[in-house]
């Protein structure tokens, strides 16, 4: 079969690879209908040192089970699935109390050993705990929407669960890519009351305001800051959702949030150290999240798709096929596309 | 009036001061009973540049109110009252949300503005809001218990609460100082099932298990990870109260936190940035606390030492009076006295 696989910084590559194929008993084989390209798949993009074997790429997916293991239960060869963009029992301590992301059998799609999604198909480990199957005859037109529950929108979610977000809080969304647009929009729908997006794109601040922001800082560092405050009463907001990953951002987070607000992290971090240590501490600012659970997720955020009441699929502003998955990671990397949708 | 002010690292005295006096309507004048050191105010005594004028001291105190502002309802002369680590409206909007230290007409004792408790007497700003009357005729003996209100008691306890202690919990505390100490006191207060005290010293070992610890690990750095670990089925420690301040006292917290747990660190932080950023965001561990709004928990531990369900004021192992004081900081820096209480 064919599939994504990056060999370095910049070198990616579609090309043949063994069939997935079962080995487990628990296992599914899943034929990919729809993937993409994450933004954290730009960070080995950017830094990733040459390698022989290369990585297989890609973490999210929607597809067709073709066939499952004897002992699978809750997934049967036609289904149409979305998986999480990590795999997991869903039996574990961890996986019962919501957190699948530290499931003690669980693990991350591609690398070395395993399928990703960037492919013409997948093995799903603990296909049982893993895949959630979706409606029979669901309308085509909500695809998008339905593969960003494999990451980007439960990732969202989880960022504002992390700060806390509720009814009437002020809300402020560092990032403008994929993860801090569903930011908004998780924001919305939990009620908050103002929704600040920290960003510079035009095309994405048009799209945040659609899902919900309510005000936009353009500016950088310190003038954001600023900016943050000027909008708050010079208090700060009460959620910070950082869904970059920097040092810069991270700072920029912490330096926004209230006294006992709280920040929600999940872009990846890039450095060993959390700044503003002082900061965050003399305002008793709470700094949780990590990678989400989205698994937990689905079935809640699910209907919302379903029914149109949010529609974070728009964050796709471009389609290609498998072959054109270098030049996707390219247009995202230049910032020319938000994020690309794969479909085969 | 003596007090006591601090000139630079290692260098504490006692002398001559302005007698503290009313200034504001709103203000109650103070006079000491019992004080104490705090083993933030070692930070300081271990790196103070050296100040022509001084910083005044201490942030611990219970004392006798001798007059109070035209504006004062809620306390009057001849009030025993305890005072938080922080001054405190008790109106704005950080205050009625819990967190006192946070006060937009608040501040901290002592420095070169205000009156510090290691003194004979003390300005209270914002003496509704700030002092609370403990009871008429209370017993002597439980001095040292209500004086540990002012800030390690409650303390320990915002630590318990920012790292989510509850009932059933497997919680690790780091640091066998004051502090420490009574986090122990907070976490078996809060339900804890087990709690796991990081300290070597053998004195303070033996209280803590006293107050409630059921396992000790004095062992540092990875060996401490190690044992907790081995502690904890592989996975980790719930609830992780950091009570030191420390790069490597916040490492070893973040590093013995489970997947999906929380560390409270109340610890005043010696470095500007927090370490394992990412294992910290890999485990979605929760980094919570900070200046400890100690007023907002005074009512609600008060009974608990009223009626002897706790003895927080077994941390004081040495009782001075104000010319002792100096003395006192360096027992406390030696390591020869967990606290140090002063008697007027």
């Amino acid at each position: 079969m064919r599939a994504t696989v990056m060999y370095g910084a910049g070198d990616v590559r579609v090309e043949n690879v063994p069939d997935a194929r079962l080995i487990e008993p628990t296992d599914a084989l899943v034929a990919i209908t729809r993937a993409c390209v994450c933004g954290s798949d730009l960070w080995p993009y950017k830094k990733m040192a040459p390698s022989e074997t290369g990585n297989r790429m890609g973490h999210e997916f929607i597809g067709v089970v073709e066939a499952a293991g004897a002992d699978v239960r809750t997934v049967k060869r036609g289904d149409l699935v979305v998986a999480p963009f990590a795999w997991s029992d869903g039996t574990c301590e961890f996986c019962r109390a919501g957190l699948h992301t530290a499931c003690l059998h669980g693990g991350f799609w591609g690398g070395t050993h395993l399928d990703g999604g960037q492919g013409e198909a997948v093995r799903v480990p603990q296909a049982d705990g893993t895949l959630v199957v979706l409606p029979r005859g669901v309308d085509g037109t909500l695809m998008p929407s339905l593969l960003t529950l494999s990451d980007v929108m439960g990732t969202g979610h989880h960022a504002a669960l992390a700060a806390r977000v509720g009814p009437g809080k002020t809300v402020a969304v560092v990032g403008d890519g994929a993860v801090g647009l569903c930011g908004v929009i998780a924001a919305r729908r939990l009620g908050a009351e103002r929704i600040i997006l920290l960003g510079r794109h035009p095309d994405r601040i048009a799209l945040a305001r659609e899902f919900g922001a309510t005000d936009v800082v353009s500016e950088r560092g310190d003038e954001a800051v600023e900016r943050v405050r000027e909008l708050t009463g010079g208090l700060g907001a009460h959620s910070v959702l950082e869904c970059v990953g920097l040092g810069q951002s991270t700072l920029t987070a912490l330096s926004i949030a209230r006294p006992g607000g709280a920040v929600g992290r999940v872009g990846v971090p890039q450095e060993a150290s959390i700044p503003a240590a002082q900061t965050a501490f003399y305002n008793n600012v709470t700094i949780a999240g990590g990678p989400a659970p989205v698994r937990a997720y689905i079935e809640g955020l699910l209907p919302d798709v379903l029914e149109g009441r949010i529609e974070p699929g728009r964050v796709f502003d471009r389609v290609t096929n498998l072959d054109g998955v270098p030049d996707g990671y390219r247009a995202m990397n230049e910032r020319e596309a938000i994020k690309v949708m794969i479909k085969f």
